[in-house]
């Protein structure tokens, strides 16, 4: 199988090689020239990988989503008290360090990118979404909800909370650092659970 | 003083026209000649009212928001029920109809592009930071606020709502429609607050 292994890696290194691009130059540096210039191969090889431009960004947009909700996963599968796990997972989702800030421009960027090419968005399955629902269902599952919270309104504002956060810490990283944001998740657990 | 209101009148046309170039064609289409073009004005005749393309970008940026600030200050003022106010103020935040749909569109394309000139961006002087604090002020002055709300924090908390709420309308406006972004800030404002 070291063929298809291969072909995977190689399809990651060129994903890769697109953020990188993405980050110096925008999304109209996004061209197979410069992501193939970047990925050290020939506009022809990579053309091998992927059919056309929008191949390789919806694929390297995927990617960047994979590594997000690979990363939740690991937190969501640790032996912690159920609120750490919680805040853990949230923390996952807000950029509180370069690597998660780069990846978060880089997602922001293709959610321009498609949305002016007038290709759909599907909120409802973008990992962000799917995490906090999680989030709130695992919760409740314990029974640490405060009585009267509602699951879906919940997982809607926590949705909307999140990406703003994200958006706000990527505008202003030295206001929104990550102890601020620490502080304002665990107030926001406190808000709707009680932890014994 | 005919000439000085002249002046500005026109300044705020050439913005208008910036605004319908940018949802059109995106930042990159917001040149100096499209946007004279789209004023029906010669390049040179612009250039007199503003020195650069930036001066026009930033000046066209702020009237989105002074535009915000105005209807917001309109509801503020109204003959009101506080709950009502605070409601009023949070749904001129969130896009729900076409017109505050393209002012949002036109403020993110602007927030992007002055990010990626790395322009510095005063995230505590947006206009939506300043009145979701001027909402949770009021509702103190009131008393209308639930026992153990932290006003800075609640304050955060509801600008990251209100910004991912915004972008989620954009993105998504079928799922986040008006009565769905009515009942959420309605959601919203039962958690802190304690009407009679």
């Amino acid at each position: 199988m070291p063929k298809l292994i291969d072909h995977e890696q190689r399809k990651k290194q060129i994903a890769e090689a697109t953020w990188r691009v993405i980050l110096e130059q925008g999304m109209e540096g996004a061209t197979v020239r410069n992501i193939a210039k970047e990925a050290d191969i020939s506009p022809g090889s990579l053309r091998h990988d992927f059919a056309s431009q929008e191949d390789l960004l919806l694929y390297a947009m995927n990617l960047v989503k994979e590594n997000a909700a690979a990363r939740i996963e690991s937190v969501a599968m640790q032996d912690m008290p159920p609120r750490e796990i919680a805040l853990g997972i949230l923390l996952e989702l807000v950029p509180t360090n370069e690597e998660t800030r780069a990846e978060m421009e880089v997602w922001f960027a293709f959610t321009a990118y498609f949305r002016k090419k007038r290709l759909s968005f599907d909120a409802q399955h973008d990992g962000i979404y799917m995490g906090v629902q999680h989030i709130i269902r695992q919760l409740d599952r314990l029974h640490l909800l405060k009585k009267g919270v509602n699951k879906d309104m919940e997982a809607e504002m926590l949705y909307a909370m999140i990406d703003g956060l994200a958006l706000h810490a990527l505008l202003d990283p030295q206001r929104l650092n990550k102890e601020k944001i620490t502080n304002l998740l665990n107030h926001y657990l406190d808000s709707i659970c009680h932890f014994e």
